[in-house]
């Protein structure tokens, strides 16, 4: 695991991310090259550092790297072989963990959504995807919208006919169409902030008015990590590159690309997470 | 105008379509082969159906070419030559008062508008561009969405960015983020119906619903023309192709393209039309 895959890897997802920057910070403390413990330590600190910076808005990055570091810390200076083992070890249990976290997240959903439910979802997560593969078995249909302009709906609406799911695939205009079509709405978060506000792909408030406007339930499925308990903040996110989208087609035309929307939590009916379906601001 | 050219004027929003369609007529009327008066009023008769079939859920359409059919009834049939003339005129002069509408709608449209506003628009509409071309003066931004599969939103915008109005182009996902930086939205129709739902672009609901939440003004800009007067229908839109949006990733998968969408009279601030502004209901 590089940096540049570790950015790339946004696409598929804040949960495949924050898990590769754990990737990443292990073979850091296996590979990054230092005469002795106390150099590997400096060492492991910038490059958590670099890490962070790749979304300096992604309060859970900057969270679970200090959470590594304090384990890093705690690890007495002799040898430096055992240093690195013992470094990245602590990183590969923050990554079990937070890959168990979304396993019970998957399977308090497929024990929350009925049998044969049509399902509409919109942006990528790794936890939506692995919903679905527990809620395949159980005849529930898909409407996927196609997320542009990275377009991951394409990817996952591959993934989930492949695994028996029959699936629709829509452009985000067509969100109002079809979500009265679906008996409910699932989406993964990027994290919750301490006012219950869903911080998700761009476009998931539109999903979530629709849905409050047609009484189909609209339900955050993520790992209680992703709860910030801090502070509100302001929901001002980085820009993605606009020429993802396309170039302006005249002088005086500004393309812009902001890739995340925030969610009131008045249009959400439920926070699906490891202890099962909660009140978003009881979970 | 060919009925195939007639097919593609579709992109850039009902007005220019049902305009062509008039344009159409007209034409058929002065070269359409026919040994006499009958004959071609038979012809002009068959190939008015022709053009309905185009869009035979588009009551306007249906509208328009009766109302033309109406007034060829009237034309004595004496010389060919003249009654050629006559329908073809018929047609014309349904066209202009189409046109001086149109014009009427965007004069209007720059008074209710106050100088230097933010305005928000999705969806191709013939009103809404000359309406632009009437508010370039006064120093609006726009905010236009890209209106994807078709993309009419990337050619509107190079079009404002050239008469100088400072111009943002965004995907449909972004809705909800720039419409609370815009100071109102206006979007065109392609009909009312009687109970004043709005029928436009597919998406044109989710920026109603997310003007509506922000407490930006919603206003819909179109002829009294487009309005039905009949019962309410049902809102069972035309469908088209999906390979306009791509081929499906996998066996399994369904692309849909459902163009237009409804928006109930509750999310419309009002109606801009020949009159001036008016309340939905009402006007």
């Amino acid at each position: 695991m590089k940096l540049k895959s570790l950015r790339e890897a946004q696409h598929s997802g804040v949960g495949d991310f924050l898990r590769g920057s754990l990737q990443l910070a292990a073979d850091n403390a296996l590979h990054a090259p230092a005469k002795d413990c106390a150099a590997l330590r400096a060492v492991l600190t910038e490059r958590a550092r670099e890490i962070c910076d790749i979304r300096a808005d992604l309060a859970p990055l900057a969270n679970l790297l200090e959470r590594w570091q304090t384990e890093v810390n705690r690890i007495s200076e002799t040898e430096l072989e055992d240093f690195r083992w013992r470094a990245a070890e602590a990183a590969m249990a923050l990554l079990d963990a937070s890959k168990t976290a979304v396993r019970d997240v998957a399977m308090n959903v497929a024990r929350v959504i009925s049998k044969g439910s049509t399902v509409l979802t919109h942006g990528p997560s790794s936890t939506i995807r692995e919903a679905f593969s527990a809620l395949a078995e159980r005849g529930v249909q898909a409407i996927v919208t196609e997320s542009r302009p990275a377009c991951g709906g394409w990817t996952l609406a591959g993934k989930l006919a492949r695994w028996g799911v029959s699936t629709t695939l829509i452009t985000e205009a067509q969100i109002g169409v079809f979500v009265r079509r679906a008996d409910c709405v699932l989406v993964g978060a990027e994290r919750i902030m301490a006012d219950g506000t869903i911080v998700n792909r761009v476009g998931t408030y539109l999903v979530a008015l629709a849905a409050h406007d047609q009484g189909v339930p609209f339900y955050v499925c993520c790992e209680t990590f992703k709860r910030h308990t801090g502070r509100v903040e302001a929901c001002e996110f980085p820009e993605s590159d606009p020429s993802e989208i396309g170039s302006p087609p005249a002088e005086g035309v500004t393309v812009r690309n902001v890739s995340l929307d925030s969610t009131p939590a008045w249009l959400v009916t439920g926070w699906i997470n490891e202890k099962g379906l909660v009140p978003l601001l009881e979970g």
